[in-house]
């Protein structure tokens, strides 16, 4: 059989957790929670499961927590999203990606990303007929190169993927920046995808450019999110798309035959919590920042160098004054090997990585135990 | 926007479910039970919930589930498919054909679907860039026309699509077309996608021919299949696919930027379920073959005509002798509306419907206080 994804091998998510399995080391790779979600949403998983909500749900996505995540849009964002016209649950943010770009992407179309990005966008895009043209954020603080982006529109253009908070940056969009991609795409027939999945993990009192709260952009754009991420329960596989009306056609044509509808008990589950528990994510950006301090000011003892990360649960450290012979791959390997932490290499989200990339990427989702331990022996290298 | 579905609309069962919400109809329409699932399978979702289990699952799948498939497969049909190289745990089943269908269909290539079929393989392979080649099935036993399907193999068809138990009609393939079919394609790089979600519902004691008894066709095979389906847990989307490894290599590339990964206390729940309850698929047949004899016996008291399915939930029901003047869209409507039964009509199944079609789908997977209810409903018309 000849592979119509020659290039895809196995995602370094799972390379590096396994790896991290084999080899005993604290595990701060793979992007998740070592500790668990809230007990209330557990416990509605539960009752509503012994309640017998378990026949598939409205392919939409089960109203109440449509309306959840439509309070929720109005309340952040200022967006009167309709519930049952603008917004879609999804089995997980990756397929919620995959259909947003399966809905717009044509057979030759051209899809910008920037890179470092989440390996899932290309695989999609190609599947799509398209390709990825691949912009290169600047380095060393991963933003949009204007000129270039502009260089690079032409009229196969099709669709522009936007992530922020960044993953693995931890670089945030500023909401003057989405004025600029505003005028820079006016009149054209481009669309946007944004990843907004770390929506609600910025830190220092910044705030989220959500496209959500642009009108203009909002009007061409696809935005994700993800509960598992919002909720510590990314085994959940849970997220949502919100559209405008006829972009959300598009979406459900696509979401209908990929998976036709996400788990019913654990719409329920978060619909209930969401009503019950609103302080769960004005506490969110707190709750994160102070696993990220506590990280950076153990790592401060290190000769690792690093700016704390401005949003998503990741810390990029340079690692090039204790083994610059070493590139990211081998570094992350080598960490994992000798010194018992795991990360991921950031290179592998290059199509062209810059030469003498310095970065691997540390998951601060972790218990202050597991973040002490690993701190410990990263200092001790 | 200009779709790249343009034909495709929202889904029967969607359409149907509502119409029987609004109504008040007896929903016998879109396939799930109206009871639930085992207690001792949501006991078990809720226990792995509070025990934690909520982060990403491997992406392949929980190897304790793959492991339980395994047993599965090897004790009900004598294959050894290896449980880390073959077997995939999805998203659904839909999920599951979604994918298969995109890991080797190419723009250009054919794929054969044999009509009526289920609603989501043609935007499937429509979405891969290939187009669906409709064999119609032979009236009124629904079966393979073996000089047609010969006559419709070009250098270009890549995959055939099976499924069996058949959903609407209920009819099984036999083991030795099985046969006639691998020495139809032998030699030919042709792919079979075998869509066997109701194999543990086949009655009067009749065998499921699984694709995966047959070691030739088993070789260029994805045969999938559902929990959903089998554990009265429709809403819980979780399903499996068994593929030779070359087969399964590519299946996951897709899969992993599709979706990752399946539900994880799903999988946990599952996994305990099958090893603590090997009675549950053993004990199958007989409790659907019940359901559809109460309703087919009270219905022999109307002028319905029909012959009982020989697998599957579903029975398919010829009204000609009520209202031969309605076609089964205006049947299924006016049922719902008139006599409180909602209905699926299948001729939204085909590309070209036979002319004169008078058969609606009733799905039988119903309480007897319901199955009670709308036969009486139905013998008053
Ligand atoms: C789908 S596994 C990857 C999790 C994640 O988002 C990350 O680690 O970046
Ligand atoms: C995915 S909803 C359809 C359920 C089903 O399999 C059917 O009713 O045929």
């Amino acid at each position: 059989i000849t592979s119509k994804l020659p290039n895809v091998g196995t995602t370094i998510f799972t390379t590096m957790s396994q790896l991290a399995a084999e080899t005993g080391a604290l595990n701060l790779s793979q992007g998740f929670p070592d500790f668990d979600g809230p007990l209330a949403l557990r416990e509605a998983l539960a009752r509503h499961v012994m309640a017998g909500h378990n026949q598939y749900a409205p392919m939409t996505g089960l109203p109440a927590l449509r309306e959840q995540v439509a309070v929720k849009v109005r309340s952040l964002y200022g967006r009167n999203a309709c519930a049952d016209r603008e917004i879609t649950i999804s089995p997980g943010a990756t397929q919620a990606i995959f259909c947003a770009i399966q809905a717009v992407v044509r057979a030759g179309d051209e899809v910008i990303v920037f890179d470092p990005c989440y390996d899932s966008y290309e695989p999609a895009v190609q599947l799509a007929g398209g390709v990825c043209i691949h912009q290169p954020l600047t380095l060393p603080d991963f933003r949009i190169d204007w000129q270039r982006l502009a260089d690079a529109l032409t009229p196969r253009t099709r669709m522009i993927v936007l992530n922020t908070p960044h993953n693995p940056s931890g670089a945030l969009i500023e909401s003057s920046e989405l004025d600029r991609l505003a005028e820079l795409i006016r009149g054209r027939d481009i669309y946007l995808l944004s990843d907004e999945v770390y929506e609600h993990l910025v830190f220092d009192g910044r705030a989220h450019a959500s496209v959500l709260r642009h009108d203009e952009l909002y009007q061409r754009a696809f935005v994700v999110s993800s509960f598992g991420k919002t909720y510590h329960v990314t085994g959940w596989k849970t997220g949502y798309v919100v559209a405008p009306p006829a972009l959300t056609d598009e979406l459900r044509k696509v979401h209908q035959y990929v998976s036709f509808t996400a788990v019913t008990p654990l719409q329920w589950a978060l619909a209930d919590f969401m009503a019950g528990h609103p302080e769960h994510i004005v506490e969110l950006p707190a709750f994160y920042q102070a696993k990220r301090d506590l990280f950076c000011d153990l790592l401060a003892g290190s000769r690792l160098r690093f700016e704390r990360a401005a949003g998503t649960y990741f810390q990029l450290i340079d690692y090039s004054a204790i083994r610059p012979d070493l590139d990211d791959v081998a570094m992350a390997q080598w960490l994992t090997r000798e010194h018992g932490v795991a990360s991921i290499p950031i290179s592998v989200f290059y199509q062209r990585p810059p030469q003498g990339l310095r970065l691997v990427r540390f998951c601060f989702a972790k218990r202050e135990e597991t973040l002490r331990q690993a701190a410990e022996r990263l200092c001790a290298i």
